[in-house]
């Protein structure tokens, strides 16, 4: 069995954030030398998440509508959280966009696909955020 | 480690489909001869998603009618990304269905509880799309 | 290749409750033996779900606040499921939570962020309900 292990770190200008990660993990997945196997990509902190969708603007934009509708930022003192805090609507935006996941290698190669890109959902930015790979296979 | 993979094919008849797949999946692990692993069930398309819920009509209908109340697909206009599209809505409602699953294998089967059942839930059908089955283990 | 399983029992005082798993889990990875690797933490049940987030008593009364807000336990007679039933609700609730974790192992030891913590999260308790905790590597 082979492993392998990377830390990507963000450190994103705004307080939402949405950036494209598909060829840091198709790197990865490449330099691993793992032929067969399953790749976890997990963000590190609890105000983001990682998820598959389009790299279309368009929807970019309809999904940071769509959570601020339903786990919406302001009023910030609606959450119990928010006590020398204000990114409680952080925490239940990542759990809707799925926190995590898990993608097949095959060949080789990250095993998506046509539309299928790897996004970093950033919910809590301007600081420094880390997110683990971890790929297993043969 | 031993590992395989299988590609199902869907093509539904209807706009949002919720189609019972665990007998193919149970079926994928038992030929793949793993006594110890894990599955991967993931969509290859970015408005389907795969779950894990119960078999029973009643909540299929109930999952379906929350999900257009959280993601509707009218007015369509609403959404940026419909510009010659119409399904911005499939791509919400995969997200909020969890996107994909990830199953133990022990003792050569799926290991699920008595009432998990593995859906692939279509929100923008009509149209052929693939569902990746990704194992390893020992 | 090494592999590991266990399971998990719960039975909790109330209809909703979310328990902190963390310490259970580093101490299963500990006692696998695997030192790189993937563990998967998946609630047998669909009433519940495992997530990751902080343990912040005012975030867990936020999420659960939301929840409820989003798929609202009542009116029990609005869901087509409540026939003999009252939990579908908790159907839903454990969908938006995202159901399940895959986590990595890194030189032995469960390789969590600062504030990650793992919770099993409850919607339909007071009843017998199992977690599969099931870990692959090396």
């Amino acid at each position: 069995m082979k492993h392998a292990t990377e830390y990507l770190t963000f450190e994103t200008p705004h307080r939402r954030d949405y950036v494209n990660i598909t060829d840091r993990v198709e790197a990865f997945v490449r330099e691993s030398g793992i032929q067969h196997g399953l790749v976890l990509v997990n963000p590190m902190h609890i105000t983001a998440a990682v998820y598959v969708n389009d790299a279309e603007s368009g929807l970019i934009q309809d999904f940071d509508d769509w959570l601020e509708r339903l786990a919406p930022h302001e009023p910030v003192s609606a959450y119990r959280h928010n006590v020398g805090e204000d990114n409680a609507d952080a925490h239940l935006k990542r759990q809707l966009m799925g926190h995590q996941v898990v993608l097949p290698i095959t060949d080789g190669r990250l095993d998506l696909g046509p539309w299928e890109q790897v996004f970093y959902a950033e919910f809590d930015g301007r600081r420094r955020k880390r997110v683990v790979l971890k790929a297993i296979g043969d």
